[in-house]
């Protein structure tokens, strides 16, 4: 049996990914698609694990390097354990960030450069990389506007201010432009069914499945 | 001012790494040598999380190239946090543990591979490198014996069986074969007054300070 679809979505704060992640995922189940969906950092017990050491605390707590190391550990532990797994059973998997977000937040946004992040990349994941990529595209000032007011503790990647988010911004423009068929951009200003619209249409052209929108 | 050496000790459980560390800070103390001494994975506050997942609980809790991250993301931290600062003021710096203990355990005994860890080590270490690194030289099986009867919670990695452990010397002597010049190998089946004898030749040697035995 051929691996099931694995989707990423990815952007800044705030873009609206989990609201059509969701989405998705009751549109493919009326259709009679097997889904699962995942949000990273986290997924698994070592990931969550993980995950509470890089979203809480001082912004300034880990480095750029070691905040990758810790995302692409979590990562590892997520895709062996469920990600992998779930394709091979031929059920979809929906991902709410996967390894752009390290490229675009610590690549970019802490500078660590692209190629240093490659190699990284290179020598955790191996060839393994997702069949389709949302890129959910808005300005750095609306989406941390939008996720300043959902509030909550895990705010320690919102607080790192402007700047450092339009660098995120710069390196999810650098990813599309070396990933041309892997990466769609969504224009996330839209209102939101709108923007599932969107999704739809590139679902049912590279995967022939018909979402009712 | 000349960075201070960078002295690392690797070796497989229960080889007398730390027993000997102890004797050559108080050796270069006497000699009114300023000198600091650092334990992998550990070191610095979130280098001790780290060290919390990885040595406790199941010894398949992680798989290797997660353990592998884990370290590293504990190693940069360690490193660029306490261990650049220190030898930037002057002050040697002796390891309980450093990269080797990696490539030799994960790259080695976990079977990730010499490629896969030299990559993720230029990744996250660039050209930082120890000055000298004494190898301690073991079979493994009393090695572990001797970690065994030293007892304690923190036994994850001697619990994983006496094929890893031969996997982790083989990795050892590869890493030596590599970096004969870095490298020295020390007899760790003599008494340890004649280890501490071996350790203070080459430190003589290569550093120009003499160690009283």
């Amino acid at each position: 049996m051929k691996r099931a679809p694995f989707i990423t979505f990815e952007g800044g704060e705030g873009t609206g990914k989990s609201t059509q992640i969701r989405r998705l995922q009751e549109a493919l189940l009326i259709q009679q698609i097997q889904v699962e969906t995942f949000r990273e950092p986290g997924g698994t017990t070592g990931a969550e694990a993980i995950r509470k050491l890089l979203v809480e605390g001082d912004p300034d707590r880990w480095d750029g390097m070691t905040e990758a190391l810790l995302m692409y550990a979590a990562r590892r532990d997520l895709t062996q354990k469920r990600i992998i797994p779930t394709l091979a059973k031929g059920i979809w998997g929906l991902c709410d960030r996967f390894f752009d977000s390290t490229m675009a937040y610590q690549g970019f946004g802490h500078e660590l450069g692209y190629e240093t992040v490659r190699e990284l990349n290179h020598a955790v994941m191996g060839d393994f990389v997702p069949d389709l990529t949302f890129v959910f595209n808005l300005g750095s000032g609306i989406g941390l506007q939008r996720a300043a007011n959902r509030g909550g503790i895990e705010d320690r990647f919102e607080r790192k201010g402007l700047t450092f988010h339009e660098r995120v911004d710069e390196g999810y423009a650098e990813i599309v432009k070396r990933n041309p068929e892997r990466c769609v951009v969504i224009d996330a200003f839209q209102d939101i069914h709108q923007v599932f619209y969107d999704i739809a249409q590139v679902i049912e052209k590279r995967f022939g499945v018909k979402i009712p929108c």
